[in-house]
């Protein structure tokens, strides 16, 4: 089992890799300036600490995707590349005292995504029915069809974000109501803040299993995990279960600080399953933590419990020297 | 002989290392955002691309320090910790069309330099006779002796910046007179801007070699050198000599452009001279090349001429997977 170096891409948080069926690894995360999109991509999970990015879109200077450009996705979908982000027009609150960010989707139809910033299309914002602060948006096919799992404040419910999902009529556009398949509500999902955000899908055993994270972004911020049938309605937040306790979270002797906002990829083997996630190594910051920039992306493999659930473990010490 | 990873550590311009006598490399450099000053330390070179940074000070708000904080160095002095960096009060030009930064100090008495913010004490601008556009200080002690040099604009001289050298009475105080020892003249020098700046210096064979920075920051950046020898007057211009032709430019069949605003280092093996650079890949930048993050840190060894000048071969070519 290869262990990989830890941390294998400083100040990259949000981490969200994809294997393409070119062989490369693709790479994207929030940067420390929040105020741009960028890729890389290597032939190895190891080559991803020094493939040399490429920005392929940039804020806008005024407007809705002006400010604050979080946690970008890149998915293939039906043969071209789709990145989804969250941005706001202001980095002032909103009045549910919170970030006024929401989802948009940009294109590119080129075979290398990375080739230029002129290959990527605009397709605007992702609406769904509440017009609130919306963020962490992914998605995933199942038979032929495409859903969409994000994370969104409704104001009637305590707390920041509930975790929404649709299905698609294209990879921009909603095609059903937002069905809430979870809400922050045990106490390791509301410490300082009530939060549900990140949410990524891994289908193994008869069931997907969908990863979120939970409470604030610093040694609180965990990991909390839901699983459903993959031939039950995906739309009946019914079939969702929850489990009661996190699957990952911060190991403090380890000095590693609030694990979370995965992904999921393959080994090299592409057999072996890892976990990407961001973590932090100290908890005294200065100032605002969004604007420290030292969130860490982290790869590890994780085995199969006999039950059928991920074992992810905890998060690995570093090992750089 | 080693060769590294290629890039080293991506989005980091103005690279600088340290070795320490605690066996650790000590790096700082640039960061995409401007905004502070972070240091990462590792047992190798390799550990760099790995090791966790932290931030060790930030900009101001509002005044001296408060923009584009660039290209910072750490040195160890007579047992304490100093970084030298540039930083402006404002993003808008002078009367000379020049940025405004003007260089300063900031020093630690903590054996770890990367303990806490709170072990940083600032100790001010870096004044000189000249109050004009002033970046990319270093510094190098002889026979008890310390000399600063650095890049400063003139307005009686045509171009951006000249190099000047003086002896210091403490670290972050000029004894004398700034002598300056090169200003932008050949055609190399001149390419788009006219521009020495980034200066280096190593001692070896008796002399002291000072490479720098020349022409605009894309593929027309490179390196001249200049040298003298180690027991002249060093306050003297006209011991110092200066090569006619570039010693590192951009290879553009590998897609490496601009290296430059080097520093240097030694090998694990104590022995071996390292190069420590920074180079671009593309050069289709969108808007203004200061707010693309792609310059990326490299390191490789170099040999000596039977001259006793240095040989920096040309930027390796990227080699991670």
């Amino acid at each position: 089992m290869t262990i990989y170096s830890s941390p294998l891409i400083v100040q990259r948080a949000d981490p969200y890799i994809y294997k393409h069926t070119d062989g490369f690894y693709y790479f994207t995360a929030s940067v420390p300036a929040y105020n741009l999109i960028e890729i890389r991509r290597a032939k190895t999970l190891e080559g991803l600490a020094h493939a040399a990015p490429r920005t392929i879109w940039r804020k806008h200077d005024s407007g809705a995707m002006s400010q604050l450009i979080w946690a970008p996705e890149i998915h293939y979908i039906d043969g071209k590349w789709f990145i989804y982000f969250a941005a706001a027009e202001t980095q002032d609150f909103d009045d549910n005292g919170m970030f006024q960010h929401r989802m948009f989707c940009i294109e590119c139809d080129n075979a290398d995504p990375m080739r230029s910033e002129d290959d990527w299309v605009e397709r605007g914002q992702i609406k769904t029915p509440m017009d609130t602060f919306a963020l962490d948006a992914t998605c995933f096919q199942r038979d032929g069809k495409l859903y969409y799992v994000w994370a969104q404040k409704d104001p009637k419910i305590f707390g920041n974000t509930n975790l929404y999902i649709s299905e698609m009529e294209n990879p921009w556009t909603l095609k059903t109501d937002p069905i809430m398949i979870s809400k922050p509500e045990y106490d390791w999902e509301t410490k300082i803040f009530a939060v549900n955000e990140g949410p990524a899908i891994i289908h193994r055993n008869d069931k997907y299993f969908l990863t979120y994270s939970a409470s604030a972004t610093d040694e609180n911020y965990c990991m909390g995990m839901l699983s459903i049938p993959d031939n039950a309605d995906l739309l009946d937040a019914s079939n969702w279960i929850k489990k009661d306790k996190p699957v990952f979270q911060s190991d403090l002797k380890e000095h590693q600080f609030g694990p979370g906002h995965n992904s999921f990829t393959k080994a090299e083997d592409d057999e072996t399953d890892i976990l990407v996630y961001h973590c932090r190594d100290y908890t005294d910051i200065k100032g605002d933590p969004l604007y420290d920039p030292n969130r860490h992306t982290k790869v590890q493999s994780f085995s199969w419990n006999d039950d059928g659930t991920p074992n992810f473990g905890k998060p690995l010490p570093y090992n750089y020297e």
